[in-house]
């Protein structure tokens, strides 16, 4: 089971959301995971120019804005794909049948079709739409709580 | 790698578009497989009341129409599932963080948007459209062919 790209965007709602730097230490505590594993995800993020090291200070920053970075390049930077795939050809269709010759840009077709819907839809949902929905999440489940989203964050991911 | 939806259709296009009833042997070796696996793919699509067996002449006949047929109907039926699922969710995230407490939901519902388009995408395509796809492909390809699609289906089967 690959779970880079559902890491990856947890990892990001916490450093778009810390009002201090967090480590990659602090990240894998509240992924469930270890630095190691954090700090792969975040060099392939750095490498697409979505993230940065914070020199001095230590911990990451965001290079993009939460509203105009969408799940879709966080998706091909951490899985290191064009796009999404989902739907595999079988290999050996017959050359002799007139079906089995042409059977494969047949199915490549309508398999990119319903992909590139999936692609559509994550190229229009950003991170602050997540950040969004998680402040929904907290406001119902959490009623009454006053401290900021961003000073929670950092307070817990330091215990 | 699960082949099972791109067999699947391949052996309805085949069952659709021939005039004789073809045996799973037939179909397998056009799909370029063995007849047990056809029969096991044929069994799901019989289950799913998309095919039937053709009674004292063998072979199968297609109970849907190919216009109303639609590839999602065919893969929940192969791949006995409700829906299409891409994205998984990270196994462990830390339920003391705010972010780790918060994350299933909101990440569920994103993946589950993207999932939900490709769906609406194989939804929206039949097997008449995967059909003419393969006529259109069989026209610019092997030009001046005067066999209809269906004689030579059968044609190609038998050999």
């Amino acid at each position: 089971m690959d779970t880079r790209f559902s890491a990856a965007i947890h990892a990001l709602i916490l450093i778009a959301g810390a009002d201090k730097p967090l480590t990659s230490q602090q990240i894998a505590a509240s992924v469930g995971t270890n630095p190691s594993y954090i700090r792969r995800l975040t060099g392939l993020l750095k490498q697409a120019g979505i993230l940065a090291s914070r020199q001095g200070v230590g911990g990451f920053r965001l290079l993009a804005e939460p509203g105009e970075l969408s799940l879709y390049r966080i998706y091909r930077a951490v899985e290191g794909v064009e796009g999404v795939h989902v739907f595999d050809l079988h290999q050996n269709p017959n050359d002799a049948c007139i079906v089995g010759r042409h059977i494969r840009p047949v199915l490549t077709g309508v398999f990119r079709e319903a992909e590139a819907q999936a692609e559509y839809a994550l190229g229009h949902t950003t991170l602050a739409d997540c950040m969004e929905k998680m402040r929904t999440e907290i406001d119902r489940e959490e009623k009454g709580g006053e401290q900021p989203f961003s000073a929670e964050i950092t307070k817990t991911a330091e215990t």
